[in-house]
C-alpha cells in the first residue's frame, strides 16, 4: 500500500504552469502547409488587411497548441494522456503577439487519475484571446 | 429588403463537408519545432515504442486543424470567424494514417449568423478518433 501511494505522482489543485511563445509570418504559413488551412486571412498579407481584422490572424488551432505543450512537456509532462479540450476563440491572434498560455489544475478524479485543468491564452495586453478546459489522464 | 435577403448565403441544415489529410513523421516534427511542444511521444520513435501507444502519435492539435481547414476554406470558406471548438481525442492518430475530418451543420441562429457544426475525424478503419462541436460565425 505504501509503495502504491509513493508511485503515484501528487497532483495539488490550483497548480499553474505557463508558456509564452509568439508565431510568425513563416510559422503561419508553416502551419497552414502542414494543415491545408490557407484561408487567406493567414497567409495573405494584402486579403488579410481588407479583412476585419485588418491584418493576418494567427490559426486558433496553432495558438491553442500552447496548451498541449505544457501539458506533453511541462505539467504533468511525459505519460500524459490528453483526453479533451474546450476552445473559446475570443480575440485574434496577431503575427509576433506574445501569448502566454496558463493552465491550472482546477479538479482530479484521483481513482481514474483524471484531471481538470482551466486554460486560457492572454496577448501582451493582458486581454484573453483563447479560453477553455482541458481533461487528462494523468501520469 | 430583397437586396437584403440576396446578400444572405443560405445555408442547409445537414450540410456535410469533408476534407482527408495523413500526417507523416517529418510533418509532427514541423509541428513540434513550430509549437514547442516536443513530448518524445510525437518526435522520438524509439520513446514512443516505449509508450502506452507503441508508436509515434500525431498531436491531437494538427488533427483536429483540420476542422479549421473546412471552415476556413471549404465552408463556409472565406470570412468564416471560428468561435469555439469542443475536442474530445477518443484514439491515438498514428503516422501516415489517412484521417477524414468531416463537418455537419447541426443549428443555425440566423439573425447573429452563429452557426453549429458537429465535427469528426474518423480513421481508415472508420473508428472515429477525435469528435467534437463547432461555433462559427459564418459569412
Amino acid at each position: 500500500m505504501s509503495d502504491q501511494l509513493s508511485d503515484t505522482k501528487k497532483y495539488v489543485i490550483g497548480t499553474k504552469q505557463q508558456y509564452s511563445k509568439s508565431f510568425s509570418f513563416e510559422d503561419v504559413n508553416a502551419f497552414a502547409k502542414l494543415t491545408g488551412d490557407v484561408n487567406p486571412i493567414h497567409i495573405n498579407r494584402e486579403a488579410a488587411a481588407e479583412s476585419i481584422f485588418k491584418q493576418v490572424v494567427v490559426h486558433g488551432m496553432l495558438t491553442s497548441a500552447l496548451f498541449s505543450t505544457i501539458f506533453g512537456t511541462i505539467y504533468p509532462g511525459k505519460g500524459t494522456i490528453y483526453l479533451g479540450q474546450t476552445l473559446k476563440f475570443v480575440k485574434p491572434v496577431f503575427l509576433d503577439e506574445v501569448i502566454v498560455a496558463e493552465v491550472e489544475l482546477t479538479a482530479l478524479v484521483e481513482e481514474k487519475r483524471i484531471g481538470t485543468f482551466s486554460t486560457r491564452c492572454t496577448n501582451a495586453k493582458g486581454e484573453v484571446v483563447i479560453v477553455g478546459e482541458a481533461k487528462l489522464l494523468m501520469p
